[in-house]
């Protein structure tokens, strides 16, 4: 059995938080897709061009991840890829909450599994989009995300 | 690699709840240790030899899956058997925040990642001590656990 | 004194877990309001009269109860009807603090009081807009909602 | 249809919490037990006679309370009194997970309903085993109970 | 040390929950800022110079406290106003969990820290949005605002 | 106003997450008394004066902080020592639940303020009672405890 797993996310940017999950997913399983969402009904930052560009450069030392957009339903998705585990970061309890339900979801409506990581408690506090809102105030956000990503940042929200 | 994962717990005694996440668990991965935890300072209701033939006998089924007790620290337990991954099954979000302390826990001083699923909703609200409590003052308990356990509990609790 | 509870919701579309929290509503009370939210503010994917017929349809085989919408404030319809008693399903700690606060104020300002039910551990995962989405995707619906409920939505949403 | 409850707990002993649910209750239903248990498993300060005693006391002016202590499985109590809703009072969302347990439990093994009341503002730091520790430690409790419990624990921690 | 304090927020309008914490605040710190939020990317239904001369005006007899607004980075304005303190008033535990990271955030881009007072019982249940929705359709608000906010409240939503 | 602030706890024994919140505070306060709770009811595994001594030398390097024990009320304590602060730190969210009801217990019996720090996210997952375990099984605690504490701990455990 290869072990395999899908890693969604919106990645609109990747973050450190980010990074630290997959490393650690790639570090226990043979083949990790990192799944980028298309999210026709939200307008983000970065297109998803531009976040697989970062997700890919970010990723490159990882030799067992590949990176890869979807759009619809996550299952069909996995079905797609042949993979039967998402796996998810977890920061704090109502992420759990939400998480639940959407787990509960995709095992009822396709079969796949979700198993949850929790994110390394130095990462605890970040997400993309309260890394974004430090950023367009021109706050400094090298702590949070990698260089590239930082860079891309501060060209983008001035 | 080989995928192979440690799901630990008291199972005292195994219920429907845990025989579903070592089910789903062992779908997954290639070898599944379940490890029943010896914990001198509890005053359990099965000794551990018999926590571990009611396991052996309601798991056999399964080939990928052992059956084995520990003692002391968790993470010494998975150096042990070479296994790098702990699963623990979630029902709650009030779960998740002690689970999540103690995987922050194992991982800094073991380097041991812990994954967890989330519990069937059918099982949500079973618990090994709400099975006893139920079996303790006569209540069925044939819904919540295997038909051996049920059996045993009776001959126990009357 | 004659048992009444008024049940409100948007139900855009009423799914399993509500018929089952209002089923076990009409086991115990005389009388039961269905109370459809007609909320200006918002673009439900059925119109209240849809909603309605939906409600009505699914809800016919129990006797004692009543199918009707509203706006504006709860505690004013609740008043209008002379129910002082609203019933609400719980799925999840995070729904709870909400629902709380809620609660205190329809008390505080209407002197109603608000009734909590769990919802049954098959429906905890379920919610309208999860099962919207699913639907917009071509996803399987039928194990969430009444039938008729699952061909309004294929028709809906593609 | 008589609309029934029953609303259990320790009542070790009574605060002005439980009285103010006890009174919400019964302005609603048409009966209510107040059930009050005995855990042989605990060391109570005040004994089950002692507990009852002074329930009865407080809740004297409520025509429709009745006052009964319970053992064993609450869903054979209710059984018992032919009641078919349990109600309890929720103070906190830490509270409401341990019970969403209980509810889903009792509801399977007994087809007992549970129906939770949030606790007022006022009372919601309250707790019988808080008001106690301040009586020990020679606290002022007259703000927390009723005056003859008030007066029943001074005697009592000195 | 003069010990100072910010107090942030939106005060869309201020409620007695907000006066609240700040008088508790003021009877504690030797320089309170109240600082209004002001959010571009959101509609408010008081502008900032409105929400400001309300502060003022019910903040009036608290001679330590002074009324102010700022615009982006929060940890920015406090550097501005040499305050090292932020103080926020949490009513359960789900702000917790968003002030916790914003918390973490603000103390890792700029060194301040985030004190938490809880928020009295009787105003758990209160919020700015909460308390105009009930405005908007006609309730009474007067337990849960200054007079002169009432006042202001019923002019704006009829 | 000077401002003056006790910081309570068992400190049984203290770790870095106890030191990380006292540092911050001592940072921002005139005076801060760390007290720690003689708790008659339970074992410590560090008697009181072995608790005091081991702050004593941790905390040495703070000349605003004074370290001392008390029994009986923490607002009685706070009263004689002319404190009207209380600061704890926080982990989690079902931290807060509990410390919530302290809070306003305290508020209500002494008039006495509970502010609450978050705890850095590198601490989040430490506790006393976790750091204890781990060293029982003979697990490396250096990471989590200051060194004359590692020290102490290897030598009582073996």
């Amino acid at each position: 059995m290869t072990a395999a797993a899908v890693v969604p996310g919106s990645f609109d940017p990747v973050t450190n938080g980010h990074l630290d999950v997959i490393e650690r997913v790639a570090a226990r399983f043979d083949r990790v897709v990192v799944a980028c969402l298309c999210n026709p009904g939200k307008q983000p930052l970065f297109a998803v061009d531009e976040r697989l560009a970062l997700l890919a450069e970010v990723l490159g030392h990882l030799g067992n991840v590949e990176v890869d957009s979807f759009a619809g339903l996550l299952v069909d998705y996995c079905h797609a890829q042949d993979v039967g585990v998402i796996i998810k970061g977890l920061r704090a309890a109502s992420d759990f909450e939400y998480e639940l339900q959407m787990a509960q979801m995709n095992r009822s409506i396709g079969g796949v599994e979700t198993l949850f990581l929790t994110t390394s408690p130095l990462h605890s506090f970040l997400s993309s989009s309260l890394v974004k809102e430090v950023a367009r105030f021109g706050g400094d956000v090298d702590a949070f995300v990698p260089p590239v990503v930082a860079a891309q940042l501060r060209g983008r929200v001035t």
